[in-house]
């Protein structure tokens, strides 16, 4: 019992370690996908958030990435100036403006992160149906757990501003 | 047959989407979190790799980080200014320069991982054994597969200067 404790303990450490490992390897590959792409990396974080939420307002963006307004707007001149988004009236309702990504450009990020999605499924072959689904339902439980914590951490901040 | 390899397929196109919505949210919390500790956000993941690998050479950290030494160079100016790391002499190779981080700076960044990590560790308790290690095993090849696609894109650029 205790050494099933301790092993289980020993896990757990590894998963965090390893986690965090993984995490920083992203925010490398962010950034060097933005120089590569030849925009600042704060310029692709927000248009691979525009691609993943659909069209939203300035506001609803600077709660997302944690950002003050006066933050936000400045970003969202310099992305539409570099044609990654485009400020456009809320189709839904025309007093709203709402900052849309470009699809060309859109295109373009996509084709770029082709080759890693490529590598994962051919690493997945090696995973059955339900050995899919127990990883599938641990990233999502870990991307929730970050969305938390990101919030958290906007709070403080903004709180203590 | 067919309708298996279609849920297959429908797996690993919701993993990749959800990894990249994972990694995203890395990125947002690790400049959040430079934000709160009053750093820039390089400067936070450059004190996480050091922590990773120990005290390395310049050109050695250069190379992980994807930058060019000139722009590494800068980076270690600023880090060293704000007492996130030191330059110091190799003990094993009194001629060579390696850069170590600050341990007390570190352990200050570490409490602000403890509750993303204690999240994680809590919701990892409805796992058993057998499922914790297909799960690290999983974290460990993706963040291989970030790795290399991180080198081919630090040389597909080194190359086009």
């Amino acid at each position: 019992m205790s050494r099933d404790n301790s092993r289980k303990t020993d896990q757990l450490e590894s998963l965090t370690q390893q986690l965090r490992k993984y995490g920083m390897r992203s925010v490398l590959f962010q950034q060097n996908m933005a120089l590569k792409l030849g925009v600042f990396p704060t310029d692709l974080k927000t248009a691979d958030i525009l691609n993943e939420t659909g069209p939203i307002t300035a506001g609803e963006l600077a709660r997302i990435t944690g950002l003050s307004t006066g933050a936000v707007t400045a970003l969202i001149d310099r992305l539409e100036k570099a044609g990654i988004v485009k400020r456009e009236k809320d189709p839904k309702d025309g007093r709203r403006v709402v900052i849309a990504p470009v699809s060309k450009r859109h295109q373009e990020i996509l084709e770029h992160y082709q080759t890693l999605a490529q590598a994962t499924k051919k690493m997945c072959v090696n995973y059955d149906e339900k050995e899919m689904d127990l990883i599938l339902t641990f990233i999502h439980n870990i991307t929730t757990i970050m969305e938390d914590e990101l919030e958290k951490l906007t709070i403080e901040r903004d709180s203590s501003l």
